[in-house]
């Protein structure tokens, strides 16, 4: 059996992948991959999703520099999820912050909690996620 | 604004949520909420799901006791995807283990990386996620 075949991809095609900071733990952001995004991240050893909005192979960080290395590639239980342990490179975030996950509920707003750490204009808008 | 209308929700009116250990980062599990979920969760101070499968709220270890207290809640850039820092209790898989995510690609095969620490047999079925 193929080792993808263990995967339970949802109605589209898809599977959810977190992508989590191998060095503290940090989790940086959750996108998607289909079968060949998931072939090609396993081939080329870095995070390649699949983007709903543009309907293509997202090689994550290929214009920008802020690839992601794929250090451990983990399952969940029923099959559905993927966990990938990466070095990112640079920041994850599109704004400039290492992590997606900036906004924090403290009582009734979402503050920011995470510094703007690379100016969003460094880096190239075909990098940003779907 | 209500700080939900933060949030955006899929078709089904669902959001991914990934639960991660707060004292030392482990993600252990990925599940959904729609928006009476999320209410409930702020309401109670505990993870409650929607189970897809049963398509019911689902306050995780209600009857097992394998709660999660919440301790932050975060939201990503584009606002589609939570992230819950919780306490876990006892264990998040039905399975025994600690973290979903115990299964790690390993060349051509997933292995089982992680221990079952509680008999799946005392956790009760019903807390098992979709």
């Amino acid at each position: 059996m193929d080792r993808l075949d263990a995967i339970q991809w949802n109605a589209d095609g898809l599977v959810p992948v977190i992508a989590q900071d191998a060095s503290d733990g940090r989790v940086l952001m959750m996108a998607w991959m289909n079968r060949e995004a998931l072939e090609a991240t396993l081939a080329r050893g870095e995070a390649v999703y699949w983007s709903r909005s543009r309907q293509a192979l997202w090689h994550k960080g290929e214009t920008s520099g802020q690839v992601q290395v794929v250090r451990q590639l983990a399952l969940d239980c029923d099959g559905d999820t993927l966990l990938l342990a990466v070095d990112q490179r640079g920041v994850a975030c599109h704004t400039g912050r290492r992590s997606c996950f900036y906004r924090v509920l403290d009582g009734d707003e979402w503050k920011d909690a995470e510094p703007v750490v690379t100016d969003p204009q460094t880096l190239y808008g075909s990098t940003h996620h779907d």
